[in-house]
């Protein structure tokens, strides 16, 4: 999204206000997104070319997540069952991803992994990932957002790695729906639930996850999924797009600086 | 089920073993179901008239339905948020519901109550209850298996009700999966977690939850729902159909007899 959002600024230049606003908007709850916003303020009002200080950013973004895959690989042990969810790839941060970067070079380096894939109801991100998997060669299920306690208590998944939105100063972090879940169920099957994100998703302007707005999106999210209606119009329906899991359920943090235990 | 299951037995009468073999096959965790087919069986050879036991069944399991609700409905109060997961209503246990039904009679004794109805992917259950509430005129929203830790952890859902396919000895019960999601939040959160029962649920063989075998189902449940694809053919899936929740998870169990406390 950061890698992205430079762009943006870079061509909504003649009005960076709006251009900011516009950005920000499309995802209240991604720190990287805002962070990029005010990068390219930065530049821009320094008089640097917009376009070289957009590439810059990617580039060093790139890097960063090379080196949270780096750093997470040392997690990824030969053999392991590794659980996901939501897009936390290339799709979503570009080249190597934050969650996806450590499986990408555990696999690399000849480890053989298999990755359980939450589907990730309403928007089924887990179709990305499943992508993502299957051009790197990396085995690997989608399974129901539903079926991801099950095999956590069955001994089937030996690691949860996650990326995230946000981030609080107190380890608290926003990221897609029902990424609590899957983490309540780590910690209740003592399975270690490590979350993967450069410093720039570290937002030490708030306190904790209680401060981090949750979009409420449109219903047309849970009736309908790649376009194709599911449910009927008559359905009611509530649909929180990101929820808060708090610090207390992570065993780490993987970032380009290394791992941060809590 | 077990309505479906007594006629079905009525119509295999000629071949009784094959019948019941035919029949118990169609989903091997539901204990009921195998109750209503002994049932069958034992009448058959006893030489009663099919069509009369088959209705005597159906008319006893609605009056024990209608005592689950009934004895469930003490634990709604006027004001109550309610989550519930897949269909236990009049589609799936005739007339009343099991689940379903302490919601019915406290809507029908003036109770204003709300229900937050899991999606249940991947056969979308929650569809079936959905429909059933707004016949019914029962306010609720249809919400994305992912957000129901969202809601509890929110302090915005006050009880959990499912049904269950079968109890153990101990208390462990299956049920359709993400039931152990649920149960595993509901604790975490202090939100006391209901099953609805009738006694022909609990099977004594069974010692407990591990003993029970849970059916992987085909993998087209995951790529469409309502017959409509909404994965790629080239996806790799697994899809468990049920799970299995320690009884350590389950507040009570409201059958035809009372609400057993663990």
């Amino acid at each position: 999204m950061g890698a992205a959002a430079v762009y943006g600024m870079a061509l909504g230049k003649k009005d960076l206000k709006k251009s900011a606003e516009k950005l920000r908007a499309t995802r209240p709850t991604a720190h990287d997104l805002f962070y990029a916003i005010d990068y390219m303020i930065d530049k821009i009002n320094n008089r640097e070319n917009e376009f070289n200080a957009a590439s810059k950013y990617v580039e060093d973004i790139i890097e960063r997540c090379k080196k949270i895959g780096e750093n997470g690989e040392e997690l990824i042990k030969d053999g392991m069952n590794i659980l996901t969810h939501c897009n936390a790839g290339a799709l979503a941060t570009v080249d190597y991803g934050t969650a996806l970067a450590p499986l990408r070079l555990a696999y690399r380096n000849g480890k053989k992994i298999f990755v359980f894939v939450d589907e990730t109801r309403p928007r089924c991100q887990g179709l990305l990932t499943a992508w993502e998997l299957k051009q790197e060669g990396i085995d690997y299920a989608v399974i129901a957002d539903n079926a991801a306690g099950y095999f956590l208590r069955n001994g089937e998944i030996d690691i949860t790695i996650t990326g995230a939105d946000r981030i609080a100063k107190n380890g608290d972090f926003a990221n897609k729906i029902g990424t609590y879940e899957k983490a309540v169920l780590a910690k209740e099957n003592k399975i270690p639930f490590y979350v993967a994100a450069p410093v720039s998703t570290f937002d030490d302007d708030i306190k904790d996850g209680g401060q981090i707005i949750i979009e409420e999106r449109d219903r047309n999210e849970l009736l309908k999924i790649n376009r194709k209606t599911i449910m009927p119009e008559w359905v009611t329906v509530k649909n929180p797009a990101f929820d808060v899991t708090p610090a207390e359920y992570v065993t780490g943090y993987i970032t380009e600086n290394g791992i941060i235990k809590r």
